[in-house]
C-alpha cells in the first residue's frame, strides 16, 4: 500500500481531512448505529491495540466497545501500568506492537508532534485518541454527529465553544471540522485561556449563549494559577453554564460537553441531564463514530 | 421494562432478597457447575462492564471468568488507572458506560449508600461486587453454596463468623442470607470490632469453635490502632484460628474464609489447605454462582 | 496426568529442557508463523491467565497476542492494580486463579525460587515469563529462533552477550539453550556486572564484537551505584554498541537486544533499526514462539 493510502486510513486530525471524508464517516456511523446486532464480525481476526499514554476512562472504553462490536481482538495498554515508567519511548512501544502484528493502533499521548512523527514511521494505520492540545478527531466527529442528528444540517449552525480553549484539543478539532461543513464557530474564554493564534472570533459569555450549540469545555484550574480566575466558584460565576444562564439560551439550542464534567464549575449539576443537554447522548454517539473510524482504518 | 423488574434483575444485596430467589440462584449455579463446556454462548453479543472503584484481584477475576464462560464481551475498569483520579464521580462513570451500550454492570465501591442511589438512576442491571461495609452478596451466595454442598441443608446449621465483623460486608451478607434459610449465625469479635447494631449474638472464641462452619474474616489491624489488640501476634493469640484451636472443632465442621488471607494472623498457615478447609473450593464455587447471577441479570 | 507429564507441559526454564524439546518448539513456531489466518481456534474455550507481578509491556502483549491468535480466553493480572498490594502472597493468587478454572498460567515475578516452588503445588501448567535473574525462557527461545532464521544452523555459531549479565535472566536462558544446541557463548561485562558463578568465558568488548551475534543487554545503572561505571555516558563509552563499534562487526553479523532499549546507553540510537539489527524482528518472532509454548502447555 502506498503512503498516501495509509495516511487516508489513519486518522490523525480533522484539519487535514476534507469535507467529503468527514461526511462519509458520519454517514457510516449512522449505518452502524442502526444495526440491531450488537456484535458484527466484519473485523474478525483483526487486532487493534489501544495505547493510552495518558489516562482515560471514557475514550478508551468507547473505542473498546466499538472494536468489540466490530468483532476485533482488543489489546489494552495503559502507560500507568507499563514499562513506559522505565523510560521506554512511546515510539518503541508503538513499533513493538506493530512488530507483534497488530492491524491498527488507537493512541493517546501528551507530547505535541510525537504522533505525527510516529505516523510517518509506522506501517499500520493509527487513530488519534487525543494528542496534547492538538487534536481529538473522534471527539469532534461525535460532536458533529450529535449536532447533525439534532439539526439535520450543519451549514449555518452557530456553535459557541466556551472555556479553556487554549489547552483544548476538542475545541481545535471541532473548529477545523465545523468550518469545513459551513458552521459558524466562536470561542469564549477567560483572558488567560484564549487561543489568539487560531483564526476564530472570541466573544463574551452573554453573546456565546445565543448560539444553537453551547459547548462547554472542562476546565483544569490547576493549569492557570495566578490568573484572573481565582477559584472554581469564580470560574462558575464568570464562565460557567449556570441554571440562570441556561435559561437565556434559545429554546431550540442544545448543551454539549466532551466530559468528564466538573459539576458545579463549568456547568451546574442540574443541567447535566436536563432536556437541552446532549452530554450523555454524545457518549452514546461515540461508539458508532468510532466503529466507522476503525472500520475505515482496516478496510 | 418496569423498575420493579429491573430491581429484580439487579443484585444489590441479600437483605432484600427473598428465600426463593436465593435458592433459585444456588440451584442455577449447580447447573452451571455441571456443564462440561467451558464457554457457553448464552450471552453472546452482550457487554458486561466490571467497574472496580476499589482494588480487587479475586472478585474481579471470578466475575470475568463467569462472564466469559457465558460468552459475554467484557470491559474492565479499575479506578486506579482511570480518570476517577481526575475527580470524575462514580455516577458519571456508570452512566457513561450505560450510554455506550453495556447490558449489565458489576460494581465495587467504597462509599456507603452510593450504589443504592445509582441503581435508582441507571437503566441497566447492576451487580454489587462489594460496597463499603454494607453488602457483598455474591460472596455470601458462594459461601451458602459451599455450605449446601457440604451439608446438603442450611436449616439448623450453626455458623460462627469470627473477626472484624464491624467492617465486614461479607459478615452482613452472610447474616441476612443464612437467617432467611434457617441457619443459626453467631459473631465473635474483639470488643472494638463488634457489630452491636445488628440483631446477632456475639459469643466468645471457645464457643464459636463449636459451630458446623467456622468462618474467619480478614483483619486489617491498621484500621484499629489504639484498640485492645496490640499486634498481629496478639490478634492471632486471642482470635486467630490456630492449629491448636482447629483441633477443638467438631470432626464434621469446616473452615471458611472469604480471602485474601493473612496467613499467621487470623488463620494459621497450616490450616489454609487442610482437609477441613473449604477456602479454595469457595473460590471455585464463586464462578458458577456469578454465572447464575449474571445470567439472571441479563435474562 | 502424572507430575512428570505436567512438568513437561510447563516451561519454567531452559536449563532443564533437552535439545529435542527446544528444537521441536522452534519448529512449531515456524509452523505458526506460516499460518495465514490470524486467529485459529485450537484453544477455543481454554482460559489462560497472564499474571505479571512485575511490570511489563512487550512480554505481556506478546503472550496476549499469541493466546488470542490461538483462540484462548485471556485474563490479565498486573500486580500494580491488585490486592498483592494488600500483602496477598503470589502463591495465593496463582492458587486462586487455578481454583477458578484457568487452564494455564503465564507468570512473571521477582523473587528467586518462588516459581519453582509454586510449580510443585499447582496442577495447571505454568509458563515462566521472567523470574528474577533466573530464567526468561520464551525470550531465549525467540532469540534462538531469530538466529536460526538468519544462519540456518546454531551449531558453531559465536554469540557474544554484552552488558549486565549478573542480573540478566535473558543471558542465563540464552546460555543454557545455546550451549545445548552447540553454539559458543561468551559474556562481556563491566567488572561489577559479571557472572563468575556461571561456566562461561568473559571477554573484552573488542573481542566480543567479532561474534556472529552481538547481543546487547539492557543496563539499569541505578542497580550499580558506586561501581566503576559512573554514568550512562561512561557505560556507553566502555560497553555500549556505538556506531563506531558496530562498524568493526563482521558484515554477516547481526545485532540483537531483548528490549526495552536504553537508546544512547547500551546501543546507539542509529543502530536500533539499522540493516544488521534484528531487534524488532525479535519481537515479531516472539508471537509464534509463544503460540508454540502455550499450545504445548495445553495439548
Amino acid at each position: 500500500m502506498t503512503m498516501t493510502t495509509l495516511r487516508q486510513r489513519s486518522l490523525l486530525g480533522l484539519k487535514e481531512l476534507d469535507k467529503e471524508e468527514i461526511v462519509s464517516i458520519l454517514d457510516r456511523a449512522a449505518y452502524w448505529e442502526a444495526q440491531p446486532e450488537k456484535v458484527n464480525g466484519v473485523l474478525n481476526g483483526k487486532f487493534v491495540a489501544n495505547m493510552f499514554f495518558e489516562n482515560s476512562t471514557r475514550t478508551r472504553f468507547s473505542f473498546e466497545v466499538a472494536e468489540k462490536r466490530l468483532g476485533a481482538e482488543v489489546l489494552n495498554f495503559s502507560a500507568a501500568v507499563s514499562s513506559v515508567q522505565k523510560g521506554e519511548s512511546i515510539y518503541d512501544t508503538v513499533r513493538t506492537l506493530e512488530s507483534m502484528g497488530i492491524d491498527a493502533g488507537v493512541i493517546r499521548l501528551k507530547p505535541i508532534g510525537v504522533l505525527a512523527d510516529i505516523a510517518t514511521k509506522i506501517k499500520v494505520p493509527l487513530i488519534n485518541a487525543g494528542d496534547g492540545n492538538n487534536e481529538h478527531p473522534t471527539q469532534a466527529l461525535l460532536d458533529l454527529y450529535t449536532m447533525r442528528k439534532q439539526f439535520g444540517e450543519l451549514r449555518g449552525l452557530n456553535v459557541s465553544i466556551i472555556g479553556d480553549v487554549m489547552h483544548s484539543r476538542v475545541a481545535r478539532s471541532n473548529l477545523w471540522a465545523l468550518k469545513k461543513l459551513g458552521a459558524n464557530v466562536k470561542f469564549c474564554a477567560p483572558a488567560n485561556m484564549t487561543a489568539p493564534e487560531l483564526d476564530v472570533e472570541h466573544i463574551a459569555i452573554d453573546e456565546a449563549l445565543k448560539a444553537d450549540v453551547v459547548m462547554m469545555l472542562r476546565v483544569q484550574l490547576e493549569r492557570h494559577e495566578g490568573g484572573i480566575i481565582k477559584s472554581a466558584e469564580d470560574y462558575r460565576t464568570q464562565y460557567g453554564l449556570t441554571v440562570e444562564r441556561a435559561k437565556r439560551m434559545a429554546p431550540h439550542a442544545i448543551i454539549m460537553h466532551p466530559a468528564p464534567i466538573n459539576r458545579g464549575v463549568e456547568i451546574d449539576d442540574e443541567l447535566v441531564e436536563c432536556p437541552q443537554s446532549r452530554i450523555f447522548p454524545q457518549m452514546q454517539n461515540g461508539v458508532p463514530i468510532r466503529m466507522a473510524v476503525i472500520e475505515r482504518a482496516l478496510s
